[in-house]
């Protein structure tokens, strides 16, 4: 059926490829005569973009939003609000070799097979540059969530490689270097190891958090719209994300009830490994969320692959490309983040709007 | 909005609470004139269901399934097929004192907090009782995948708290002991475990991995309904899933790309470090995804809450309950993965039934 | 796909046969801590109920609901709510000729080429006994709207065959006859009619109309989920309707602009051509639906068909049915108008919650 | 929530105002490698256009189609295809008047009282021109409806205010005049009408009646996704549509079952009373479905009304409008008829592919 929209009320359709006219999407369901800050957006563009360092892809894009529909005198009017973005440094023959190959790790051999067809440019619709209006559009989520709801979204890298890189977060310095370390003491050693893995012409993996903080408690709908599972299939809709945890995630494995529960006093949760979801519903703590970034097959190393005859080639990538795909992936995991939990708040309204609110007696974590 | 449905094509929706009249489901959109093996429904529901031996709660329901719509002289009608499952064996006065506080860990806070009301008896909708009918619904479809399409599925216990278990995997003696356990050699240490954990009046994590086998190339819907999404979706939707991984799931982190890649060749791929989906799609290797069971919070060593006063309370938990939740839900990570792909099936194929079958010149994995 | 399923967020999941074990419907998203007016749902299927006079058939259902789910203490909890109500006087027998038959301007023959086989026991899903679980679904919903919103939901028979009989509407008289005739006048008539119609074996067709009062302007999600278009398949989906109307409906065709449009004055609008909606969005006026019922093709007249062998034969119903399904129709397009607009309700508060109520200078026509 | 998308494997979502940027939709779930006959499309969207002769409005717009997204080397690729029309012959100036006013019969008043604001100029996203990208999606499933299950979609006029022009029906002339009027000897009285409709600065309803051929049986989706009350939910969705009937329609009322039931025989059905559709599911015949076309408001005759203060006020409408806006309407019945029919056929295969296909002993009508 293809699926290119996400999001119950608050619905997002993102269209356009790699090497395409651009990319686009369609934001439904977004409150009225809201303000919208393109320069916000522009900023929250530039986080993701390209060419920002030595650590990512060269390739160079404006990333210039147009907004094609649904705003009137600077203002959201409730309507489908559409976002433009033209490519404009796509170089496309880059990939004419590879049209003939499918290239290991990627989606050209999968889609080939789906649809009988692919667009080998770039990627095509495959490609991460569609991540690039969920970017834009999360943006103008997290203007509405700090607005009306008071809610804060940041994500850090928790792990490069094999070098963990969270044993200490500053949340104010994540933005002051390229690689949205959240440890500064860390930073000179990531960066030596980046500039090495680059001369490798090799990639690797990364681990990203992303948290949320001012969450209400009760947003989630059980019990197969829990807040927990659509933030895992956002998540995991992120390209190259191959795991998802929500609180202590693989670390429950091997907890004990008597540790992993977080008590309740009058004061407040004790703890929380429940990274702030309890049955599929919000607890008001910090909703914690972290993934797990392949490293990219794009590398300088040759490697096996067929062709589209299904005979035997050799695939080097020499495009430009991150060496770490996890790092770009920051504001991309703030965005869906930010974009799930938007979602929720509009449909929980509608439910239970004569919900009292409770007296919460139990505030989050001290 | 309360989402109690989930799938596209192949659509479930389930009912009842763990201390209601009973749980039910309505399976919508399955093809028409299929012969139910209610026979093998049930033996399904008895691999998930407690009372088995000493490893899990002694609750003992019957679970006997009564078709109420969608099937005429044994087979599918094409229309709403209906099951239900009565309660037996509720004890609702095990859970009279707990009446007025917030059990830790679970979903009594949350649910409070959201609704304004909360049915307390064992969890009420929160209950893992609503996956019995989510085992009968994918007993259905894993009948239909085996014979249509020749997909067959298998889930097994990875790990129990601490112990890892899948050195060796023997696929047709995991159902030779209640743990679920591929490794003949572990068995006997898992349940001294077990009974330990139960005389401590603790419980623990675990670890289980379902796969698929046979699975064909191209399913999965780009970008937002990708196979991995909604498996993602799928897993975490299960009560007491924090984790869930595809292929190598958060190994990736520490690869570089030159080792994850899984290089393809006129023989075929020569690893499945994605797990049998590329992009979203698969790629007619194997499916694999694990999942991260939480250590249940209903144990027997006190622990500190609040009341719904907002007082300071002691709570203990002395019902009928299992030390470790992730060993029934091996038939429940089946079930899910069935239904996922099922529906997957359904949705290919109206979109892309014109296709050709691409000679596939790429095996799976030898 | 099947789609037992309607509404976004008030969704209503129906399943069940005539001659199976009973009908029930999942009504999720139902606001939480609502009371449940059980005698009132009675009551509704009462209106609604065969066997009340000489003109409906004389099949005799308790039509008693049973809460399966959903419920704790007499209020919904917001989780998905169950009602079934079991089949007790269904004359399987009666169906067993018309096994081997098309029964023409039925769904007999469309089934079995869509489906590849059928439940002819009373036409199966396709009865309209599917449509008992809808009047259930929609009194709770005009509970709802009444107590919450202050509307007021009612329908009348327009017209019986060649009489029209909405000259005069005596709105609290409708419940007066057995025929919802608004018309005191004209019962007598209409009364007569239907006994000759019943003596001759002949049915006829129907003009409905159902009118809400007290909604509120703006609900309607311009441009696919305008309230109008959604009105109409909700009424199009109830068997043997074969049209639908808007306020003035196909009078519009022979109207001049100047006729039709409603002016406005500062005491409101001057007219209601529009059947309360404008630009599919509620204008606070009274939104009127009104639609035709088509004649049922059970009939004790002898007519051609074809076996489902494809040979010539000749069908004659001699089961129990009514003359004119329109009149059994009243409570059940009740229902649907409840359920669309409690439905708009929530999906407006969803996305409109800040919009500040306008001081709406222009009040529903005097 | 705003639904800007209708269908659900082929899924539409619009975007754009009528004195905005453009237009433009995208289609999600088209089967890929179809070729695009984009000349096919224009030529569509000219029927549609404005401009063509003194009968309509004289905003000329060059309704010429870009793709943003979604095609490569000509082809669909299976995922997300966008249509861009950017509008090039705006006069907003021409509404600067009616920023103040509430147009009566508009949608001017209920979007603002719904949203707190509203895109005043021409109308905004309530404007007709919205249209323009359902025919283009219409199109482009026409050819593939064509091409694929060869059915083909035809509309035309079957009554002007009170003339109607159905007598008679030449298929292939009614695009020989500029009102798709199917009967040749009522050509000049309808265009001498229009010429006097059209001095007397009033606007006047309309009749449309749109049929397609070559439906298989077996397409709808009982019982809330039935082929009749989806269809009748696509063409109330069209601006000024007012009512909607499937065969029969309204007709029925006064009809006998004796009458109206369509017989069968060994030779195929006598009659097609039903237009088509039993039980919401095709039945081989022609599908036959009309709609009301209200007059629009927008006339050169003063009204009353009031202006966002709610004082009296009186309003004239001078800009370049259509008399009778059901003429136009002709291509944008037939587009939503080819993307409902084109939805199901899609939704039909997906879940009844193993239903082998009847030896369908009842062709349809002579």
């Amino acid at each position: 059926m293809s699926d290119n929209s996400f999001g119950r009320l608050l619905r997002i359709t993102t269209f356009g490829e790699s090497h395409g006219a651009g990319v686009g999407c369609v934001i439904d369901g977004f409150p009225p005569a809201f303000p919208i800050d393109v320069e916000a957006i522009q900023q929250q563009l530039q986080r993701r973009a390209t060419g920002r360092s030595r650590h990512t892809s060269q390739r160079r894009e404006q990333d210039e939003i147009r907004i094609l529909s649904g705003a009137f005198e600077g203002q959201t009017t409730g309507t489908a609000l559409t976002l433009w973005i033209e490519n404009t440094d796509a170089r496309s023959q880059d990939y004419s070799k590879i049209a003939q190959l499918f290239r290991p790790g990627h989606a050209d051999y999968t889609y080939q097979q789906k649809y009988g067809l692919r667009d080998y440019r770039g990627g095509g619709r495959s490609s991460a540059r569609e991540t690039t209006v969920r970017v834009a559009a999360g943006a103008l989520a997290q203007q509405w969530l700090a607005q009306h709801a008071g809610i804060e979204i940041q994500a850090y890298l928790a792990q490069l490689g094999e070098l963990p890189c969270d044993q200490r977060i500053e949340w104010d310095q994540i933005d002051d270097n390229p690689l949205f370390c959240p440890n500064p003491d860390k930073v000179t050693e990531l960066e030596s190891y980046m500039d090495e893995l680059r001369k490798s012409g090799d990639s690797v993996g990364a681990r990203v958090t992303v948290v949320a903080r001012g969450v209400p408690a009760g947003l989630g709908e059980p019990v197969y719209g829990k807040l927990d599972t659509e933030l895992a299939a956002a998540m995991m809709s992120i390209n190259a994300v191959k795991g998802v945890e929500i609180g202590a995630g693989f670390d429950c494995v091997a907890q004990k009830g008597s540790e992993h529960r977080d008590e309740m006093t009058p004061e407040g949760f004790l703890s929380n490994h429940a990274g702030g979801i309890l049955g599929g519903i919000s607890s008001g703590q910090e909703i914690q969320v972290s993934m797990a970034f392949k490293p990219t097959s794009s590398i300088r190393i040759p490697g096996r692959t067929v062709n589209v005859q299904g005979e035997a080639a050799e695939v080097v990538t020499t495009g430009r490309h991150d060496p770490c795909v996890g790092i770009r992936a920051i504001p991309i995991a703030e965005a869906m983040m930010a974009l799930v939990i938007m979602d929720h708040i509009l449909r929980h309204r509608a439910q239970c709007a004569e919900v009292p609110e409770q007296s919460s007696q139990i505030p989050p974590q001290a």
